[in-house]
C-alpha cells in the first residue's frame, strides 16, 4: 500500500483549520446527544471501569446519580454506580468533550457547536468555575444546587440569547483571546470576557427575569473558565475534522481521565493507545501539596491537540502566575511544539511571535523522533473524591502512547 | 535654596502610584466640575485662542454649540464661537482630560474618578466610540445624536450601575489590562471587556427599561475605547497626586490640542511649557494620509504620564496591526522610556519583562540628558473640522517642552 504521509497529514490540519466552530445553543444532553439513553454517564478521557476510576471521576459520578435523582447518600449513589447499572463511556465516544472528570448525564444541559464547514456537531457541559466543582469531584450539597441553577436558570438564558443572536463565532473569539494574553485553554479571561460581552445585551434582549439575567451575567463575567467547555467542543469540531483521513500521523484526540493517558490518531480510526496517567507539575493551592494530586485529568487537552493551550502559551506570559516557571518557559514551551507539529495554524497566531502560527497538529512522527511529547496546561484535581481543585501546572503526555501509536501505524501501513 | 531633587521626585512618583482611583459616578459637567459657567467650554491641551486653533478643536466647539443648541448652522455656530461670549480655558485647568479635541461643554455627562487616597477629583466624557465622532472635530447630526444619546441614556444607566456596586477601582483594572495586552492608552480592548462586565449586571439591576439596558450593554461591550475616558481621569488623579512637590523635576502633565504640545512639571507649579505640536508618524484609515492629519492632539497621553500606554508597549505588542512597527518596536519603546523615567510602577508591570513594572515618571533632566523624549500611542484626527478620525499612530514628544522647562527649573532653583 502506498500512502503519502505529508500530504495526509497536511489535509488533516487543513481540515482542522478550515473548521468554523460556531456556538448555536444550550440542550439537555438527553435531548441532543446522538445514542445517548437514560443509564449512561460519560467522562472524561479513554474508556475506563469503575474499578480504575480516579477519585474526581468518581466524586462527580456520585454528583451526578444525586442531580439525577438516583440516590441521596453517597453509600447508596456508589451502590448503583458498582451495580452495572450504569453505562460508562468516554465523551469523546459521543462527540462530546468534559473538562476534568468531564461527567455529562442525561438530565445536564450542555453547549452545542457546530463546525459549519460540515455540519458536525460537538458538546460540552456549562462551566461551574473554579475550586469546588462537580468537574473536580466535589459532590456537595453546595456543588449540586449549583448544577441544578446552571441547567435550569443559566442554560436556558444562554440558549435564548444564542438563538437571538443567531450563534457565536468560536474561531474569531479565540484568535481575538490569543492576542489577548490567554492561551486558550487553562487562562481563559480575555475570552470568558468577550463571550459574556457578546452575550450580555442578548441575555437582557430575551430574560423572562431581571433579577435572574443580572445574576447570569454576573455569573459569566466572573468565571474566568466560562467560555472553556464552548472552546472545548469548538476544538473537538476542529480535530474531528482531520480524523479518519487515511496515512495521516496526525493526532485527532488527546484526553485523560486521571486513571490513563489517551490519545487517536487520524490515520489509525477509533482506536485509543493508553498510557498511565502522570502527575502535573503543579503550583498547589494553600494548604494542598503533591500527595494530594490526582494524576493528570480531562477532555480539556483537546485545545492542545488543536493548536492552542499550552502551545500557544508564548501568548500567554501571566499564566505563569497561576501555573509556576517563567515568560521564559511559556515562550520555550510554545518553540518545543513547533517540533513536534506538523503546521502552523492560520487563524491563531501570537504577536510576540512575529504573529507566527501556532504549532498545530502533533504529528506521531516527531514525538517519537525528537522524544518530546506534547505540553499541556492544566488544572489539578483531588485525587479524592468530594473534594475539588487542589492547583494547576503544566505537562507532558507520556510517551508511551505515541510510541504504541507509531507502531501501530506501521503496521498498519506496512512500512 | 537647598533642594534633593530625587528626593522630591521620589515623593512625587510615590504619590503618583499611591493614587487609588475609583470610579464612582457619571454627572452632568455643569453640576460637577468646580467653577464652571455656562459659557465656558473645555477644551484639550495647553491653553488656545480660536484663531489659533486646530480644526478638530473648531470642529468639537461647533458640535457643543449645537448640543448646547446655541445654534442650527454651522455659520451661527462659529459667530458665537468668534464673537467672545465663549470662554476657551484647556480642561487641566479644571480637574479635567478631554481624549482628542477633549471638548466638554456645560450639558455634557462626565465621568467621575476620585483618588480616594486623597479625595481629589477628575473628570473626563463618557467615549463616543471610533471614527466619526465630537472628539475627532466631527459634528454632523448624527455625532450630535450620539452625544444625545449618551446623554440621556448611557450616562444615567452607567451612573445608577456605578452607585449601586459602589464605584469601580480604574487602577486595579488596568493592571489586569496589562496582562491582558493592553498598553492602557490606544489599546483598551481587555479594559473595556472588563468596564463592561464590571457594570453589565449593576446596569441590568438598576434598568428602567429593558431595550435601553440592552443597547447601553452592547454600546459599551463594542467599544474598545469605552474605558479610555476614565482611565484618563484615573491618571490624571495620580500624577495630580505628585504635582506641586518643592524641587521634583518628574512631569505631571503632558497634553496637547493638536496647534501646542504643553507639559506642566511637579516643581514648576501650573506653568505650561509649549512647542509646536509634531505630526503623528501613524497607520492611516484607508482614504486617508498625512496630509490629512491633524498635528498630535488630546490629553489622553496623561496615560504616558502616568506610566502606562505607549510607556507601557511591550505588553501590548498586539497593537502594531493598529498603529504600525514590529513586537520588537513595542518592547524597545517600552525599554527606551525607562531611560528618561525616574523609576518603576509598583502595580502596573509587563509579564513579558518578568513582570518588570512600567517606566514611570517622565525626568525632564533624563529627557534633555539622553536627548529622547517621551513616546506617545495616539489616534489622529483629520486636520479640517467636521471629518473625524483618520488613523492611528505613535508620536515622540517636543524636545523644546523639555528643555525649556529645565531652563526654568535651574531658574528657580538656581542650579
Amino acid at each position: 500500500m502506498t500512502i503519502n504521509i505529508d500530504q495526509a497529514n497536511q489535509k488533516a490540519i487543513d481540515a482542522f483549520m478550515e473548521a468554523r466552530p460556531v456556538l448555536v445553543g444550550v440542550a439537555k444532553v438527553m435531548d441532543v446527544i446522538p445514542g445517548m439513553h437514560e443509564n449512561l454517564f460519560l467522562h472524561a478521557g479513554p474508556p475506563v471501569t469503575w474499578e480504575r476510576m480516579s477519585g474526581p471521576v468518581r466524586g462527580a459520578m456520585i454528583g451526578a446519580i444525586f442531580l439525577e435523582g438516583k440516590a441521596k447518600s453517597v453509600e447508596e449513589a456508589e451502590a448503583i454506580l458498582k451495580s452495572g447499572q450504569i453505562e460508562f463511556a468516554p465523551c469523546h465516544h459521543y462527540d462530546s468533550t468534559g473538562p476534568m472528570a468531564g461527567v455529562m448525564s442525561p438530565s445536564m444541559m450542555v453547549y452545542i457547536v457546530e463546525n459549519t464547514t460540515t455540519g458536525y456537531k460537538a458538546f460540552s457541559g456549562l462551566n461551574e468555575g473554579r475550586g469546588k466543582v462537580l468537574r473536580m469531584g466535589a459532590y456537595s450539597e453546595e456543588v449540586i444546587n449549583r448544577m441544578k441553577w446552571l441547567n435550569e436558570v443559566l442554560g436556558p438564558a444562554v440558549d435564548r440569547a444564542l438563538k437571538e443572536m443567531g450563534g457565536l463565532d468560536i474561531r474569531t473569539l479565540l484568535a481575538k483571546a490569543l492576542h489577548m494574553g490567554d492561551d486558550g485553554h487553562n487562562r481563559l479571561d480575555a475570552a470568558s470576557l468577550l463571550y459574556t460581552n457578546f452575550l450580555a445585551p442578548y441575555i437582557i434582549k430575551t430574560a423572562t427575569d431581571l433579577t435572574q439575567a443580572s445574576e447570569v451575567v454576573k455569573f459569566l463575567g466572573e468565571n474566568a473558565l466560562s467560555i472553556l467547555n464552548p472552546v472545548m467542543a469548538g476544538c473537538k469540531t476542529m480535530t474531528q475534522a482531520g480524523h479518519n483521513i487515511e496515512g495521516s500521523t496526525i493526532v485527532t484526540v488527546m484526553a485523560r481521565n486521571g486513571t490513563d493517558w489517551g490519545i487517536r490518531v487520524s490515520g489509525l480510526g477509533d482506536r485509543w493507545f493508553t498510557a498511565p496517567s502522570p502527575k502535573v507539575k503543579s503550583l498547589y493551592f494553600p494548604g494542598f501539596g503533591e500527595d494530594d494530586a490526582c494524576p493528570d485529568i480531562g477532555d480539556s487537552v483537546i485545545t492542545e491537540t488543536a493548536g492552542i493551550g499550552g502551545f500557544a502559551m508564548a501568548t500567554a506570559p501571566a499564566l505563569v502566575t497561576f501555573i509556576g516557571g517563567t515568560p521564559r518557559d511559556a515562550i520555550n514551551t510554545t518553540l518545543d511544539m513547533y517540533e513536534i507539529t506538523f503546521g502552523e495554524h492560520k487563524h491563531f497566531n501570537i504577536p510576540f511571535l512575529d504573529f507566527r502560527g501556532t504549532p498545530t497538529g502533533v504529528d506521531i512522527r516527531k514525538v517519537v523522533e525528537t522524544n518530546m511529547s506534547p505540553r499541556v496546561n492544566t488544572g489539578v484535581a483531588h485525587k479524592d473524591p468530594g473534594v475539588g481543585q487542589v492547583g494547576a501546572g503544566v505537562v507532558s503526555a507520556p510517551m508511551k502512547c505515541f510510541e504504541d501509536a507509531l507502531v501501530a501505524f506501521a503496521e498498519k501501513f506496512e512500512i
